[in-house]
């Protein structure tokens, strides 16, 4: 049995999920997996702050503590990007693999850290940084890849698909039902990143350079959410139509073209049946025609357990080692 | 660039489907991938036959010229027990990858395949043996593996779901719509395997023990939907449910259940949208809730779409040795 050091960087929603989650399954991994994870350090703003069910005596507020000390494995989950971007590139210099779920460093930093990484010989995990539990990154990288991705399409963002849905359902206007997602936790108190269409955007240019490579060029199209008004959900309730909020990315002739918008959709379309915060990916190739996955694609454990998946992943690699 | 020899044993539906879509994808394989796949010998039983684009000159009609070969990934599609057994255990003990879509092969004898191949420091690549171009197989191996899996629904066969399908929506008698399901091409000449719901249960068996390791005890309750009438449909349509032949998967005391049998679902139930040939898996997982895969769960280019790719992973392991 190898025994694997994980340093986590960051306590906060997604990190407290991922120590629950290690709390309850170390026993199964060891099982199935033969490797005994073991979480050996963590990286918080407030050592202070309470945090039920997490060892005070694995925290630190010195991040060269994790990043200096004895791991085998990274776990980014601060995220934004001037920190997390820092502690990344002095984890995959000092050779150890990374984990993060950590979309927005991977859309502005992600050409430069995974040629850095493969300089040092690791591997960065980022399944989780797509549409959470849903394993859409594996099925790009590995489960279709034996094929040629003709389109990629999909409802990606659980807020606004979320705040569409309550509209329609509860009859509620647009500030209402944002207010609802905030309350039920799956939106930000900023919300702007989701309401705007950029976090679908994000995603959808990770599936995309999966999909195809780093494109020569992209040509986006980001509309959000912000306008929509009872009126146009119920004039498409009549039409037997739902509004949805749709990332769709194709090639181009010399690139990518990546949008996000609202679309009317008949309900019989395969993204129509999408509610409240979950997500749908489609997939369309050449040979396999359309593949879908659907799952939630945010929240605590969900993510922690495509966070897990990774961590496993990269562990037997340094156990074959 | 490494180069991989392929030998490929069996050139039925979904082996010419291999062949087709290597042809077509072997230069974007080179880029993304950094192998060179070369099919350097074929298996067939009738060497005179037509076969338009299969180069004749690759035809054997002796196991031995493909399994003695000069080859590294051995793809075994001619389906059967006996004799693929008998090839796969020879490349396995050569010590040759083996790439197979042949899941009777695996309910009968994959244990003691599996056991062979980890002896010989080789592996077995199967996702084309469940449920064709959905990657459901490498999903449970890895992207879900962070979790524990609570049970697993679906409609499995394509066949039935085509059948069930065209009762409801062309008022077709059960012998019409599988006399059209064989006109299409989704049903086999003698359709019992499909239409008596043990293909069914033989996909639901290998994706159980993905998720829960070989079981102590099995129980098995396996119904076709030979006897389905007209009037079962008929009364469902009257009450907005349909009925679809449901495979489900779950835990018990002492082991595992597995059930294959018609269930009357309301339209909104994620499986009742399942229409003709198409499959849908639904994982259940303790921390991601539940995760749905949909695609062509047969057909030859979609499963050869999954041959491929357990080929590129195989070719990725040599190229790193």
């Amino acid at each position: 049995m190898r025994s694997v050091n994980i340093g986590l960087l960051g306590c906060g929603t997604v990190g407290r999920g991922f120590v629950e989650l290690l709390g309850r399954e170390r026993e199964r991994i060891r099982g199935v997996a033969g490797v005994d994870l073991k979480l050996t350090r963590i990286l918080v703003r407030d050592i202070a702050k309470e945090r039920p069910g997490v060892d005070p005596g694995l925290l630190t507020d010195h991040a060269l503590d994790v990043l200096d000390g004895d791991c085998d494995v990274v776990v980014e989950l601060v995220g934004g990007t001037t920190c997390a971007g820092a502690y990344v590139r002095r984890a995959l210099a000092a050779r150890r693999h990374v984990v993060t779920a950590n979309k927005a460093l991977l859309a502005s930093d992600g050409a430069d850290l995974f040629t850095l990484a493969r300089e040092n010989g690791v591997k960065i995990g980022f399944e989780a940084s797509v549409c959470g539990g849903i394993p859409i990154v594996r099925a790009l990288q590995h489960g279709l890849a034996g094929d040629s991705i003709e389109s990629i399409s999909g409802v990606l963002n659980g807020t606004t698909n979320y705040v569409l849905t309550r509209m329609e359902e509860d009859d509620l206007g647009f500030d209402d039902a944002l207010a609802l997602a905030q309350a039920r936790g799956f939106a930000e108190a900023d919300p702007s990143l989701d309401v705007d269409g950029h976090d679908a955007a994000q995603k959808l240019r990770i599936l995309a350079e999966l999909a195809w490579g780093p494109p020569a060029s992209v040509k986006l199209r980001v509309a959000g959410i912000r306008d929509v008004t009872r009126g146009e959900i119920e004039s498409a309730t009549s039409r037997g139509a739902v509004v949805r909020h749709v990332a769709s990315a194709r090639r181009i002739a010399g690139g990518i073209e990546l949008r996000v918008e609202r679309r009317e959709l008949p309900i019989a379309h395969r993204l129509a049946s999408v509610k409240d915060e979950h997500n749908t990916v489609v997939i369309r190739g050449r040979a396999v025609g359309e593949v879908a996955f659907s799952g939630r694609g945010a929240g605590s454990l969900p993510t922690a357990a495509a966070v897990m998946s990774d961590v496993i992943e990269l562990s037997r690699t340094l156990h074959a080692n």
